[in-house]
């Protein structure tokens, strides 16, 4: 049995998240069921870094899975890809001890967010940005941000579905950067919330539209309260870009 | 009754191109719909500057139509936007004279064909850009160019499936420019036929690919036998990018 990690990205549009459920279309489900294929019909189970909410996109999502096949480490990318649908890609892929877990040996993760800001909705990049008419101050929100890093029980920005009971996080650092006509979030930490990239920039953005002050952040946190947070941002424009192991 | 002209831009993906057909979901009834909608259920017929295939985008796609209700000029793309769905946008209006004609009065089109020159193919860019995995000579494209323009019958680069009889057309200038990890034809003329930027964009390619030479392109325009040119090029890289009027 040799275990494979393996960097996949997937465009969100037409999936309902990463895990499998019942009756719907899932990435993880299209990723089973290629290796399932190349299995000759055994079930190959998946493990990635981590759930992503439907919609979401994946620049570099990790997963592993065991197989007994003699396929070579770096061949296993072309053999999936062939079998996968158009929207789910392998990029890479490597042969890793048994004992790596691609949930629980997972140490850092970076998540971007893409805000428009035009008065112009752009139909080509509706399934990719968050379309935001509204004047933004961003410099505020490049004040804000620092506020939301460090070690701190997160709950005022996690969504209550969730069964997770320690919410305590470490966010090592969250950039503001324009690109053109976009405004790009990016998120790097050792973990996240059910919704907190989500939530955290639908509070940003609730900052640049001077709804809320930078200095109001600290308060936020410390109420550890969804209540108090902003908004969840739409799940669209979020991207899962790199997870980190040791 | 007041005409109004109509900038608009699609997203081609979903759409079984430009033309009314039973069964198919195409741009034109996505905008008699809208229209029908908010005339209250009289049928409002559109006309637009010509039709585009399957998958075809539109960055500025020219129509108009004719109304009895009294919505300002530039009211309108408001009043229809609410109305389409979101992969067609109307972008402007303006009333014109009862005599414009959006198919008739058009003096030269622009057409925009984007090539993706990599190894990786880019999932978010797959209903977007046509995938070239292979070395291109762009010197030979740019040398090929120039041939494939001026007042010529152009016979060789028109699908068969075509009721046209007269083959002739003006085609003023072609550019093949590189833009980051994309080629981009840019086709400006008079009209063009059916599939006619298509295969174009198929014979530039294997011009860039070394199958042809530059110099064997006036040869391609004489036979006027669609054998001599290249393959068409798929429709879903290719975009209608402007229509001019008198």
């Amino acid at each position: 049995m040799q275990r494979v990690k393996a960097v996949i990205c997937y465009d969100g549009t037409h999936f309902s998240g990463w895990q499998v459920q019942p009756g719907k279309r899932t990435v993880q489900q299209e990723m089973e069921r290629a290796l399932t294929r190349i299995h000759k019909g055994e079930h190959t189970p998946v493990v990635s870094s981590g759930r992503t909410d439907s919609s979401v996109h994946a620049l570099g999502q990790v997963i592993h899975f065991d197989t007994t096949l003699a396929v070579p480490e770096d061949r296993w990318p072309k053999a999936l890809n062939q079998l996968l649908a158009p929207d789910v890609q392998v990029m890479e892929t490597s042969f890793v001890d048994s004992s790596f877990h691609a949930r629980f040996d997972a140490v850092e993760k970076t998540y971007r967010y893409r805000v428009h800001l035009t008065k112009e909705r752009d139909i080509f990049r509706r399934h990719y940005v968050y379309f935001y008419p509204y004047p933004v101050r961003v410099e505020d929100m490049k004040q804000a941000a620092p506020y939301l890093t460090g070690t701190h029980d997160f709950s005022s920005f996690c969504s209550s579905r969730t069964d997770v009971t320690d919410m305590v996080r470490t966010v090592h650092e969250i950039t503001v950067e324009e690109d053109g006509d976009e405004l790009h979030f990016t998120f790097r930490g050792s973990g996240f919330l059910y919704n907190m990239v989500r939530i955290m920039a639908g509070t940003l953005l609730e900052v640049g539209k001077g709804l809320r002050r930078p200095e109001d952040m600290p308060a936020v946190v410390e109420a550890k309260n969804r209540e108090s947070a902003g908004n969840t941002a739409p799940g669209h424009a979020l991207y899962l870009v790199e997870v980190r192991y040791e």
